[in-house]
C-alpha cells in the first residue's frame, strides 16, 4: 500500500531524515513544512515587503507557510508529528488537531516526559512512538503488511 | 473502468487469492488488511513496546492496523467483505458499516446460514455472493461492462 | 451540555432502560432502533406484502429498519453500542462502523470475554464500559462536567 | 444573530467567567471543556476502573473528555481559545487546529509574549485579543452588529 | 422519533393528502414542492417578467421552484416520491437521485406496471409502496417503533 | 416552509428594509452583515487597538466582520445579494461565490446595466430580480407555495 | 484541461459513439453505464442466481449496475445525459439528480419536444444540447479553451 | 511539493504569462478560465444557437464557461486571483469566494489603490501580491521550500 506521509512539528533535530532513511525502499510520498527556520520566519516579508510591526511580520510568514502546510496535511494519509525538547511547539499541536478533524491517521513522536501534557493529542492518534525507528517500523508495517 | 477494491473480513481462508486469481487481467487495484493473524495481533507491542494488560496490548495493535484499514477503505470504490465460519468477525461488520457511511459500494460474501444474521449488512450492499467466483464475475462485469 | 445519544445493539436485555434510568434528570435526547424483535423482523412484509423467499423477507425488514437506525445515528452526538451474550450481533458492529465513519463519539458496553474480538471496535471508541451504570456515569460527566 | 461559542484552553484562571459576564444579555450559547482539573485528569479511571500505567490512566481520561470537547467544537460558530502563562497547553492548540479544519471562526486570547510562538494559530484566527473584555466586545459586535 | 418528510413527484392526485391524513398524530414535519400546476409553471415570469421564448419561460419557473425543492430535500430525513400514471415525471426521478446522493432515505410509491422502468430508483430506496396507506404505515413504524 | 435568508451586498440604500417590509408575516429568519459603514470599517481597530498601516487597519476589521458574514451565509437557505450603483462591491460578489460553493440558493438584485458584468454571478443564481418587491414576491412564493 | 466525462441515459442509439468520435484527440476520460440492454437487465441473476419474482430479478441487476454507475458519476467532472424518444428513462433523470447533488456539471442532450418535461433537469444543467456534435463542441471548448 | 494552481480574474493583461514564465522549472500544474474575451462571451450561442435577448446570450456563455472554471477551482491547491484596472471584475471576486468556501489557499494580485475595496477578499487570502514576480516567488517558495 502506497502511503502519503506528512512530517509535522520539530524542525531543529534531524528526526525527519532518520525516519526517511529508515523507510528506504518503501512506497511513501513524503511531505512537510519548510524546515529552514530563518526562511520560515522571514518568507512573508522577504517576498511581499517588510513590516514595521513584528506581529504582522510574523503573520505574513505564517500565512504563506500555511499554504504548504495545509496542502500537505490535506493530501496525506498519515501525519507524523514530533514534539521536541525546545520551544512552545503550538504549531505542531495545531497541525495535529487540523489533521484529526480531517480524519487523518496520526503517529506522535514524543519523549516520555511529555506524556501527560500530550494526552489529548495522543488520544487522537493511532500510535505514540519514542524513536524515529519506531515510526519507520510502523510505516513499514502499514505499507508492506509485514512486521 | 478501473476499480479500486478493498477485501475486508475473514483472514483464515484463501478467498482473497481466489477472487484475485479469478480477476486476472482486470484493471483492479487491490487492497486489504494485514492477513498474517499473529502479526496483526502483535504489531502494536512488537513495535512500540510490551503491555502487561492484554486489553492495551490489543488496543495498540488494533490502532496501528486501523491506519492501513481506513486508508484502504477510504480509497476504494468497492468493499468486498467476507464472513467466514469462525470467530466473531465484528471487525468485518465494522468495516462494512464504515464503508457504508462513506457511500462505498459493498459486496458481501457469505454462506446462506448467515443470511438472517447479516440482513442489515446485506441491505446496505450492492450484492450478496456465495462464492469468490461470483464476486470475481461481478467485478469483471463492472470493470469490463461485459457478462 | 445537551446530548443526543443513540443506543445501538443488543435488544434482548434491559440495558437501555438501565442506562436511561441512571441518567434521569440529564439533558439527553435518546434514540435507538426498534427493540421489539418480532416487529423488527417482520415489519417489511407486514406493511409491504409477504415474500416467499426468506432472504427478501429479511431484506424488506432490514431496509425499513435502516431508515430509523441511520436517521438516529446521523443525528446523535454519542453512539452507545452494547454487545451481549447471544447472537452474531453483526448489525451492532455495523452501526458502530457507520458511526465511526461519521466521526461520532462511541461508547462500547461489553463483557470482558469479548475484549479480544472487539478490539477494532474498541480502538475506534472513546470508552469501553462494563455496566450500564458506567455508561450513565460517563454521560453524566460529559453533560454536567461533574464527576 | 444568536451565536454558539466554545471557550477552549487555559483552565486555571477565570477568563471564561470574565468573558461570559461581559457578554451578559447577548444571545450566546456557551460551551467548553470540563474545567475542574482533577476531574478532567481522573474521570477515565474514576468511571471505568484504575490503570497501573499512568499513560493509560491519561488515555482513558483524555478519550472521555474528548466527547465533550469535540461535540462542543463541532456545534460552535466561534471558538475562543486562551493561552495562559503556565503549562504546555498543547490541547489548546490542538483544539484550535481542529476548529480551523472544520472552518470555524477563531478568536485567540493571548499575552504579547506568546505572539511569535502562536503565529501559526493566529494566522488561522479571525482576531487576536489581549483581554477577556476585548473578546466580549468582539462577540457583542458580531451578535448585535453594534460597536 | 420526530421525522422530516419530503413528498416529491406526482402533483395531479391527492396522494399527499392521503399520506398526511393517515399519519395524523405522528411527529412528522412535512414539506414538498408547489403543487399548483399553473403557479409552478408560471411563477418565474409572473414575478420576474415575461419571456418570449417558452424555453426561458420554463427555465425561470424551474429555477425558482428549485429553491423550495432543494431546501426541502436537504432538510428531510425521508423523501417519499410518487410516480403517477401521467406525464414524463422526470423531475420526480431527478429529485430521487438528488436525495440518494445526499444519503437520504427514500420510499417510492408506484404502481406495479412501473416496476421495471423504476428498478434503478427502487434499488436506491428503502421501500417500495403501492398505496399511500403503506407509506403512512411505514412512517408510523419508523417514528413510533410500533407496527 | 420556514426559510433562513441572508441579505448580502449593498449597504448604502434601504433595499434590506424594503425586502423585509414586503415579506411581513412570512416565516423568514433574516440575517446579514453589519450595515453601519463606519462601524464595519473600524470595528477591528476600535476593539483590538489601532494600526498605523491602513492595510492592517482594514484587515482587522474585515476579519472580524467575516465571523458574522460566514456564520450567516453558512446558516442560510437563500442568499439575496444586491449590487448597487456605487463602489466596487467585490465583497458582494465574494459572498455570492462563497454561497454558491456551499450550494446555497442565490437571488441577485441588480439593475439591467450590470447584466453583462454580472453574468457569471447570475448564472449561479436561482433568479435575477430588478426590485426589492420582486425579491419579496419570490420569497413569499417559496415559503407559502402561493403566487 | 483534461476532463472526466460520464455519458448517462439513452442506450438504444449511438449518440455515445457520435460524441466520442467528434471529440477525437481531446484529453477526455470517458465512462458510462453498461449499454448492452440484455446484460444490464439480467446481470444480477446471471451472476448471483435466478429469482422467481421479476421485482427481485430487476433489483439484483439494478443494484449491481449501480456500482458502475455511481463510481462513474462520482469520478466525473461533467455528466452528459441524453433523453431519447423511447422508454420512461427515469434512470437517466435519476442519474442527473444524483450528479446535481454532487455538484457535477451537467450537459443535457434532448429533442425540443422534451423541453417542458425536462425543465427541472435543464435548470440544473450547464447547457442543453440538441445534437451530439453540440455536446462535442462544448467539451472541446472546455478542454481546449478554443471555440 | 507539486502544486495545482488556478489563475483567476483579469484577462486583458499578460499577468498569467508573467507568472508562468517566472515559475519555469517548478512542478506546477496550471489551469484557468478561457482568456479569449470574444470566445468567452459568445461560446454559448456559437455552440448552442443564437439568442435574441442579450441576457440569455450571456447566460448561455457564462454557464458553459462555468464548467471549466469550477472544475479548475475544485482541483486546485492555490487560486491566484488578479484584480486589474478595468471592468467590474465581479467574476474574479466570485471565484475567490467560491475558492474560499472550498478551503483553497488564495493569493491576491492587486494594485494598492484597490486595497480598501478588496479588504474582505484579502482577509480570506494567504497573501496579497503587487506583482506577478511576487506571486511566482511565493509559489516557488511553497513548492521548493527555498526562498
Amino acid at each position: 500500500m502506497r502511503l502519503s506521509v506528512y512530517l509535522a512539528g520539530e524542525i531543529h533535530t534531524d528526526w525527519r531524515d532518520a525516519v526517511i532513511a529508515a523507510c528506504e525502499g518503501l512506497e511513501i510520498d513524503w511531505s512537510g513544512p519548510v524546515t529552514d527556520h530563518a526562511a520560515s520566519d522571514d518568507c512573508g516579508v522577504e517576498i511581499f515587503g517588510a513590516e514595521e510591526d513584528k506581529f504582522w511580520h510574523d503573520r505574513k510568514g505564517a500565512s504563506l507557510n500555511a499554504i504548504r502546510i495545509r496542502t500537505g496535511i490535506e493530501r496525506c494519509d498519515v501525519l507524523v508529528v514530533c514534539f521536541g525538547e525546545k520551544y512552545k511547539q503550538w504549531n505542531a499541536a495545531f497541525d495535529a488537531g487540523y489533521a484529526a478533524a480531517l480524519g487523518k491517521s496520526i503517529i506522535v513522536l514524543q519523549p516520555p516526559e511529555h506524556d501527560h501534557a500530550l494526552k489529548e493529542v495522543d488520544a487522537a492518534a493511532s500510535a505514540v512512538a519514542r524513536t524515529p525507528e519506531q515510526v519507520a517500523r510502523a510505516l513499514r508495517y502499514v505499507t508492506t503488511a509485514k512486521l
